[in-house]
């Protein structure tokens, strides 16, 4: 039986500003009762309310079929301290390897979907299949959220960002305009 | 008569390095003469070579329209010395305002494509949308990138990523671990 999260309800309206930077996200999947995580960049926001986030997954990682077949993920926001262990998680398969066990990373029940969320990444976001139609084509997924956590601490989140190869780029400082956007 | 761009040739295969890590970009269109000019944040690579990129241009901005008609576009990726320049784009309307004379972008003749490539920017990702099945129910468009250019300095762009309503996290430093993916 899995704890349930101390995290606080993440207003579903404020999830694009914290996928719309860019950060590495880990993806948390379930089927027949095994939960898999895999680190993942390629993903874009589409709509603000309710949050849609398409999403690349390719089909030659272990979770293209998880997310494929259960149509259900969710989606993990890491901070830099785990950076160690989303590259670990990029290393290995699914097939072979348990990552929770492996890597020192916390699976908690999730309230809407069957995947875990991640103890130790601050922001958690449960999602759902909701179009397949590029999914022959492109391996691109869309989601919809449906419920968002998120660890009140930190309040800014040092996320980090893919520059391929192992690289990353640390989120810097911060800088406020007067802007007509949302 | 536009100046040609003296950045030098990016291979293909490198440009999922610089939109990986979701920084803002400046989407040039053109439309019966007239170009114009947009920030956007709402972008995903979905494949490394050919470059392929999701992206979701909303349609109530005046750009929509030039892109779903011409099929053309420029990614260009400003670094943090254009934030200001970015926000003057998003809070005006090119359906009233010539952004380029406005916010002092220079406008360059791009290769393969009509709209122009924007000087000030040290990326310039020349594009054509291949896939527009989901443009009328997510406005997401499918980019193939026909040409990259890159000015070699800085070595380092200091990209500028959306945190919502103004708030911008700037690039910070950078870590590089033994990672087995691209």
């Amino acid at each position: 039986m899995r704890t349930r999260t101390t995290k606080r309800n993440l207003p579903l309206g404020s999830v694009y500003r914290l996928l719309e930077p860019g950060p590495v996200v880990l993806l948390t999947t379930a089927r027949a009762g095994r939960a898999n995580v895999m680190p993942m960049s390629w993903h874009t926001m589409m709509e603000f309310e309710p949050p849609l986030v398409g999403c690349v997954v390719s089909d030659r990682n272990y979770s293209f079929q998880a997310l494929k077949r259960t149509k259900e993920c969710v989606l993990n926001i890491p901070t830099a301290t785990l950076i160690e262990a989303a590259v670990a998680c990029g290393n290995t398969s699914g097939r072979t390897v348990d990552k929770f066990a492996a890597f020192g990373l916390t699976p908690l029940s999730a309230r809407r979907v069957e995947p875990p969320l991640i103890a130790e990444c601050p922001v958690n976001l449960e999602c759902v299949v909701v179009d397949t139609r590029l999914v022959s084509k492109y391996c691109l997924f869309v989601l919809q959220v449906l419920k968002a956590w998120r660890d009140p601490r930190p309040a800014r989140l040092q996320t980090f960002h893919h520059l391929g190869e192992g690289h990353f780029m640390i989120a810097g400082r911060r800088r406020t305009l007067a802007s007509r956007a949302k």
